[in-house]
């Protein structure tokens, strides 16, 4: 109830604070027999890991998983799958200026005036460390419904969007550029903005988009736990996101019915997809696709006035490592909060087939 | 977990079809003692009956609520609150025409697909009339935490956007209207747009757009349940909702960390709320602010090309009583779903204080 | 959270007080086609039903069940299924006195110290007239795991135990006799015995028994949600209820381990069956069986000293219609529990099997 | 749903093998602020350890608590706390006879057909060994409630019982016998039996008792979540339990109602307690007493015929270190669970005082 918890039937729980001991989480309700493949974990989790490439921040870590139970022999039993990845590049003093200072657009003041008392180092459990635990149940996620695939890339930095269209994309390029986006020019042109930014001390936000595809009919529950939904609770959990749309989402507002309507084929696909895959909450087997918007990072190397704990005006300057634009490392956590939310419906539409 | 329950502490469970005997619901973990204002409640639901103006379905439902437990000389008494709301004007008939036809767009076929049996009439579950079990468990949950206040209003009717600046909106305005935007200029033009486009027998997409103030600071859960991922998902589980944006949303994603950062002032509030009232998922004390996205209805009085459930091709032809534009009807329930979130927020703090 | 519900995948959720309107719930989570045999659920709902003997409360009660949702041409349609039953009988007169009195061992204090208030006619939430809406889900939670045969019985009133071996029962004879006891011959003591108690204006505890069979072998979470712990809790949740015991019980912590563990057969059945069952949290497929202890009634027809809200002394005296003892009745009660319990589990082992 | 997860607002999910690198678990809910005494968390954790005296198992392991997450400076601070304990004395080769043989009563044969795949060296996640995690959690959850006292003890092993009535016990004797009972005559006599059994390579069960004093008024949901019913599935929850009673238990089912009630006094309190300090599901201010039923250990030193996974005959004797009668490491488990229930109860109530 206090939140730390995900999913429904497929389930993980997360611990851990940016400077403590380490990170880590247990995963619940993962289906037995399931051979993981480890390498594709670790795999998504490099994706997502500091200290990649020159456009995101510089801290150092391995963030290799270290995996507690519920596997044997490399198989998933059923139990719960425990784990945890070290913290081991940590630099506390950093923060040591924080302490009773609040950094503006943080979560400094909220977890004080919530909890009344705050791990400030590294910004302590608001630090988006935490998401590397949900990259790894992600990547387990992605397992359990091996046939869904998701790809998810950076559509927009700043004001530089991603102009061609969703089904010309090559997913496949999307990995060959720092950002993360499938069109290699656009990405050019992306990661030139974020160097320039981080010249400036500044940061600056973005939008990631996402398509899932291969689909079973039939996923989603229809009234209050709908599909997008829940996609779209599972997005906004993620540190910074401010916004989330699917299908023809904003834009489909300014539509009208006889344009937006998708027409059925008779194979029961339909010509065009506004529904963005989803109808009545319900998965009807087109590719799903969404957009997540991302703000700029709040730690900026300028100086900014604030106030402390007691109300005191102070002055902040951002120190630590940390990154010009969320965008490039958020990929793969939107695709692995992507992963549970499907698996877990994945898993749920059993329940129907009942004799 | 088939998710026709929504909240943790103060839970509302519903039920009901649209052409069945009635719809109702369940308010579990209502606290004791509250003298529930009726009045107010039915109040919520008129504004979201139909029939109301001339921009919305015909259908007439009195939409009256029958109390049937929880409360003793109009107080709470923290029993479960049954209630119930009977369907007198069903007309099924208007429906035989769907009985094995798909309509474009609509629910019907993932349902057939899910369950493999739908109850077709007005759309069965996937109906909004469901919707007025919110709307009353919201009315009841605004009293739960009353000092909140929820405003939500009309802000865009297909390309008619609502220019003025929240700050100098009068949300006493919003229900002067058909259309319920605050500014009478703009709700006009809205008007008309609907009544154009209910002429051509067509539909229109909007944004209804809430301000909820007086929020205490504190409520929210960090990680996986961040007050504006919950309040996503409320807003998501309506009926035709494509998005959701909160605080600077998607434009958000075009600023510098510089520009959208909210700097303190000495009492704790922020001279800019880029933030939407939310840091770290935990409300700050300023105002929560979001957008919701809305798609034209589904239902058009035009002829459509669509198949049956064998997959043969059949033209469908909307019939029944529906609304041009939900955005007017969809007002009373964003601020239901928002109460239902704060409510429950709210109750949640309170065990933060151990001793 | 406030503990109305039960249940995981198959829920149910119920409110009404006992001199209300209407009793009644929600089953969520039925899946759908399934053609429900109404006449099985309200045959359940009269063996549970007042006055059906002269050893029960004359409460005359018709307790028909008024369905409101979820069902289409007689079949569930995986949305949830609402129901109601009239409270018509009430006679709210008899209850003036303890308006303000605190009747022993009744709820009345501590409900009044939890809420605040309480609605002290018939006993309001506390009555035991809720559980007819138990005996509703778990007549249609039988035809969710129809395979499965659920057998519960009187097996002690007061000191008349019934001591025919278990192997030797025939259940087909519980129901021929007032008392729900399967040997006439014990029926008929344990039936003077409730009217003799019952003439006297005293009432008397006793034990109810209950056998599982045709299980299939998997069901159970071997945790904290072991098969037996959820038995345990769904029997200790029925209103007057002091004890749990299954397979060897109590009687086991005698044995030594040579004499208690059950040999395996080469086809996995067991000869002895002291597990009761269940092995490690998990059906095994043997019978499950375990008894559950009733204390004798609060009300009874003798005056009794006792204090007010305000701690003042008064003399409180039974009126209104109450039973004697509440095993004969509990019988369908127990095993509604019990098919509520046994129908999640079923439901639940389906995720097991991922591909 | 797995069900690895215990509680609703104070939340433990636990993971790990008898004979993986770890078990562990995630304390989710815990208010902020407490300063933990953790000394007194490992004192609980000691009296559950294995070696500490000559009447249980032989395994050595320190079961020192590495605490990961949800602390600073000595502080709870609201977030998760994350926390393991090293398997250290592993002897897998121990199990290598039952790689594939089931062994009588154990949980073998039922996780092989509920997973398909299962971890066979020291009983896996079926080992006790996963109780530790529980009495971690259990002494935070003391902290949390600490005005309330839970005192568990032994009150029979075999057909030993201890007589002494409840109100002449003295707690503080328990933790002066190996055997943990207050009655140090009796607690001889137990130990001797334990001693005897065990040299004939047999296992014994027994009765763990437990009262919980000083609880408040107002504690416990009142329907399918009354107080009792959380002791119960709580205390079926722990291996090898058979049986749950409280108050009058299975003794109060041969009483009257005129002899069983309760009578109040001017203060509030009862002059008797057959209710065991709960009425209608809800704590009354008075002691809670319960009895939990273990039975005897299955695994034996003697040789016993079973099968393997294909259903051929096979022999099985007990090798490893096990222990003769469970019930002096119990005590502690008990006490934990009690605590757990109560701190979740405790927490939940707050929720009732609205403004």
């Amino acid at each position: 109830m206090a939140g730390n918890t995900f999913g429904t039937i497929f389930q993980l729980t997360t611990f851990g604070e940016s400077h403590g001991p380490a990170i880590g989480g247990i995963i619940d309700g993962c289906p037995a027999g399931i051979a993981l493949n480890f390498e594709a974990i670790q795999h998504d989790l490099n994706r997502r890991r500091p200290g990649q490439s020159k456009i995101v921040t510089a801290r150092k870590e391995e963030d290799e998983v270290i995996w507690l139970s519920g596997l044997f022999e490399g198989k998933t039993t059923g139990t719960p799958i425990g784990f945890q990845i070290l913290n081991k590049d940590q630099k506390s003093k950093d923060y040591s200026h924080i302490q009773s200072a609040y950094r503006p657009s943080h979560a400094d003041m909220t977890y004080d005036k919530k909890y009344g008392i705050r791990d400030y180092r590294g910004g302590g459990r608001s630090s988006a460390r935490e998401t590397a635990c949900r990259v790894v149940a992600g990547a387990v996620a992605k397992q359990v419904c091996s046939n869904i695939r998701f790809n998810a890339y950076t559509s927009a930095v700043g004001n530089i969007e991603l102009k061609v269209p969703l089904e010309q994309l090559d997913f496949e390029l999307s990995e060959t550029n720092d950002v993360r986006c499938p069109d290699p020019k656009t990405a050019t042109q992306m990661v030139n903005l974020i160097s320039e930014v981080k010249k400036s001390g500044d940061t600056i936000g973005g939008v990631v988009s996402c398509v899932i595809s291969n689909v079973p009919v039939g996923l989603g529950e229809p009234v209050f736990q709908k599909l997008h939904a829940e996609l779209g609770k599972a997005m906004l959990s993620i540190n910074a996101v401010k916004g989330f749309e699917y299908g023809s989402g904003f834009a489909g507002t300014q539509m009208r019915g006889s344009e937006h309507n998708d027409a059925f084929q008779s194979n029961g696909r339909t010509t065009t997809n506004h529904s963005g895959g989803i109808q009545g909450g319900i998965s009807n087997g087109m590719d799903i696709y969404f957009r997540v918007a991302f703000k700029p990072v709040a730690t900026i190397m300028k100086t900014q006035d604030s106030i402390d704990q007691g109300g005191a005006k102070v002055s902040v300057t951002g120190k630590g490592r940390h990154d010009p634009c969320v965008v490039p490392r958020a990929v793969p956590i939107v695709e692995a909060m992507a992963a549970l939310v499907m698996a877990d419906f994945y898993l749920r539409q059993k329940i129907q087939t009942v004799r």
